[in-house]
């Protein structure tokens, strides 16, 4: 990739790469949304129509980036998002990623659906390594899978709330999406499955999930998983004011704003639409984060303006994953944290904390 | 259809095989709008501007998506509209689609302008038929044509007043749109007619409309009505709250808030614009349905959070019974169920009673 | 046209046909707007998107479509707007149209730029005929052509008042419009003129407007108008609540809500957006009217509720003429009456004075 | 050009003619906006969506269109915008356009980033001339280029304040934009550079402004730059009203709203959208100017309505210098010029000063 490195300038240009790339079954699952895609659309656009107002002669010469996530430092409020099956997009998969991580020191969320054993990824990196969670029907699993990452030295969970059923991706359906031979889960699913099956009319994940998923978890459940991890726990996937007050009373250490990058209910509000109320219900007592739609520094200035304290970036980080492994996302990491260095020079806002409120402008 | 039923996946895809299918006088019949179809394109652009706050973590292992109508309980809140002239789409006809009810206990409701008499309908349904009805000049055969419907074991009258005369439908004007030597009209009308007239330059629909429908129609026929049947009355066609209050004065049983989809008033506002306003009104007194652009799931749920108690499907029903008879629409029917299933559970609502108020975002 | 007429169904199918009839600088000259012509595409889309809520069950089975204006009887509230040179459009030109104008009474108002005398142009009609005027930098041209029109029957004034200058029409530059060997202006005009001037890098009828308006034109006029001529005057091109008003206090007869058609100042409000303020200042006072981009029953209809007592209709008129001279001019009439009618009926109102605000939507 | 000068009737097509004659590189650095132009567009369909309410029967005969700048008087509200490297699109350059100026009287401001020095800048035209002003890392520098600015005759500053880092305009890094061989900064820059550096990838002005500018520049350097300069002091690339009241604060002598045409802070507010707040915080005590997007006489009508005193054209005198050098320049602003009266006059407005906030519709 370093001789077309020059053409690839942001976050567009690697995904209109990486769709020459991939395989169609591959880049549809990756790139698609459920039903209409109403809301992967949305989630871009929202961002779009929200204008900036930036502030002038502010003494901009150094910007500080980094910020704090429960606790722990990173260099930029961007965490790389958990994502299922990275070895689809490249041989080195979650290892590429966690080494890209490691080498800047960015956090990453490794997905449940791993296509590399999580000690291994932990082991590829020192930055901040969360796990993603989903409360599988088999408990003892759940549990299982928990002490596992607990083990492993993750250091925080993040259970997925907005899937207690699977979004309907119909590109996937239409493609009858499925894992190659060269790809397989790598963490104990229930049954032992490591494949998704081959359906002839669904995609395969859609059958895998429909088996694995407990779609009867509820917040009491948060009590359960609280009752043998000390992990702190986030919850992905809430998109209202109460669920994020009862996320709160519940004890979680923060707030993923979030749709599911569109791929879970269609029409769903764009993720930057609901996170004021979510900002201003919580206020201040645990950390929120948001994601969906992210593909310009502006966007992370906008998020954190209106009470994010950062950004989970996803599908770019497949596209930069798919284009050149570890260097890919290395590179897709950095356009983005440049892109947010410029957008704060430029609103002149020298650190994170500066990124407030007054840099929006009213009737979007 | 089995064979290609893996790629009819939804809705649209439903009617873009029938498209293909149908001739262009029949497809354009069923799908065009009156004059410049504003209200029809709006009536479907008005659900997808709509965006939905979902709850997270509230157990939806188990949903229940049935409801009540009329005190006649239903597998799902979607009932097939009424619709003309059947057998133009299938050989079957309004027989196939009653099969189709009737497998899954769908309620029906069966047109005036029905290309199968009311009793072989009846015959082949023990779900919830209900009988659609349009005021003739003639009242004498207006009455009996409702005798026929209740002996036949109809158990609601569903009164269109949206249509004191025919709206204007271009395209079926430009095709002289007409019934094909094998498809007549089954119930008595006026003159015996059993054809449409074909007319040069004009549908013939529009001109036999003219000579049938009673524009003189007026609120005290619905005492009229009431005086000769014991059926409950729903009123199809009502767009605001003043006229959703005097139907609830003039005792109706149930308010249809619809535009025809979209044949009527060009322009008419978007049925689901139109619903909270007629719900604030009506305030529970009736029960309220609402027609026009739904195709996903998503629709059901924004139409019964914003007070609707069922909705009613027309044109996809249509391309299903083109596509496939009888398993056509059940095909339509149980993708639209499952949809509606598949949202809910991703809505965090269990039950037909969970879809509130607090599911629609606001400024949408 | 007889041949083809099924197939001109509504007023867009003749504009259709007459953009394939007529040269491209005439119909360029008919069709533009000034400069990027966002008002004459506003003046179209604002009445698009105004949602309507018609009532039902009104008994609607007769229409009473007729009204007056300045005591007149009309069988609808249409009038022919004013539009120069219709002889480019047919040879009959203005006798066409006002031929077509008397067999069913609509009202007409004449064009100071007629290409017909207005003598001959009474002598067609019996209909209420209105004669529009520019005040000329020759008053006492002006005075005579105004005695002159009163002499011919005329019974109203239309006094211009949006045109001190003349809008720039780019396509007619760039087309260098004048007027062809055998079309002259039929009025006596500053200098004997009865041609546009042919120039290199313009309009000839800018040049000609350049050199026979008045620009310095103001309030004190209409006194002076008044001042030799017992017509009343009706001032066309008012857009602010303001003027309106200063109308009233300076005795006009009605009040022309316009922006020439989208031909004057680009960007000016949409006349129709223009109309409420307008009619709430005017609180009765005096007649009003509006124009521009009426194309629809339902555009009537918007245009009454909203406080307009008629309409003008100006360019359909010009496509029916260059298709069919006066029958052309009939059959564009006939099918907006019939098109007001069935609107009327399906909002469930019996006459024009029952078209109240209570039909519009709001959050259009 | 005088040969096809009849096609180039308004702005745009200057553009296109220019898009037609300039080598990519060149017109993709003139016509470029940062990142995904998202503030480019937004300040061209910010003024498209501005609706007017002209007054009527103003006496618009006389217009007067010149209005006072600091004091100096100026033929019509628009000056010629500072833009760097006008070589780049003429062999004549600044001082072809600074002898359109002097022609016309037109007020200019010219670049740092001149391609032609000051002195012969200044030589060419007696009208007011104002010089664009960066703060270089190297102050000294700084102060003699502004020194030689006032003896060279310019008669105020105008200090960018929005470009502490340069905004990314990726046409420029796909472009590898540079300056041709025969093209060089006229002014001493940092080290002596005359050139922009070739690199292979980025734009070579991205390079050379990230070595020259200084980014920590505060307010407190207003009072630096007014301790050894008696100029008056404007502030260019203001967006808010806290910023506004800070310019005035610290003496500014005017301020000019801007986004850098779009080139700097993608998704930052449209100039025309920022503009009301800044000009009710000044309130008043000092002058207001504003650019980007405009290309109309009446954008320059709605930016006085709003509260500037003038506007800045920028790219379209660019085109009129690619197409025929000075004489160019002349054709655009005698164009806009042309259409601004034209425009006061629709709206029924003599002069500058009657261009009030009444004439702007509400709910544009």
């Amino acid at each position: 990739m370093s001789g077309v490195q020059g053409d690839l300038i942001n976050l567009h240009d690697m995904e209109g790469a990486a769709r020459e790339r991939l395989p169609p079954m591959i880049f549809g699952y990756y790139a698609s949304g459920s039903h209409d895609e109403i809301t992967l659309r949305e989630n871009r656009a929202a961002y779009e129509r929200i204008a900036l107002r930036p502030r002038v002669l502010a003494n901009v010469s150094e910007r500080d980036l980094s910020t704090t996530l429960l606790g722990a430092s990173l260099p930029a409020p961007i965490l790389i998002a958990p994502m299922a099956f990275q070895r689809l997009a490249h041989p080195d998969g979650e290892l590429a990623t966690a080494r890209a991580a490691a080498r800047a020191g960015w956090g990453m969320i490794l997905s449940t659906l791993s296509t590399t054993p999580v000690e291994e990824v932990s082991a590829a990196t020192n930055a901040p390594l969360w796990f993603q969670l989903y409360v599988f029907k088999d408990r003892e699993m759940t549990r299982a899978l928990v002490e596992r990452a607990e083990r492993a030295g993750c250091s925080a969970l993040v259970l997925t709330v907005d899937t207690p059923v699977l979004g309907r991706r119909e590109r996937d359906v239409r493609n009858h999406f499925h894992l190659p031979a060269d790809v397989s889960i790598a963490h104990t699913m229930p049954g032992g499955m490591q494949k998704l099956p081959e359906v002839d009319d669904d995609s395969g994940l859609a059958a895998h999930a429909h088996s694995m998923l407990d779609a009867a978890v509820t917040w009491r459940d948060i009590d359960w998983l609280r009752s043998f991890t000390t992990l702190p726990v986030l919850l992905k996937g809430i998109l209202r004011a109460d669920d994020a007050r009862l996320a709160v009373e519940n004890g979680v250490a923060g707030i993923i704003v979030s749709n599911h990058g569109g791929r879970q209910l269609d029409t769903a509000v764009a993720s930057i639409r609901a996170l004021p109320e979510i900002a201003q219900a919580v206020a201040g007592e645990v950390e929120i984060l948001v994601d969906g739609g992210i593909r310009r520094g502006t966007d992370i200035v906008k998020a954190l303006a209106l009470g994010a304290r950062a950004v989970l970036l996803g599908r770019p980080v497949l596209w930069g994953l798919a284009l050149n492994g570890e260097e890919g996302v290395t590179l897709v990491m950095e356009m983005l944290r440049d892109e947010l260095d410029l957008a704060m020079a430029l609103c002149g806002c020298r650190s994170i904390g500066e990124l407030g409120a007054d840099l929006i402008a009213s009737g979007g």
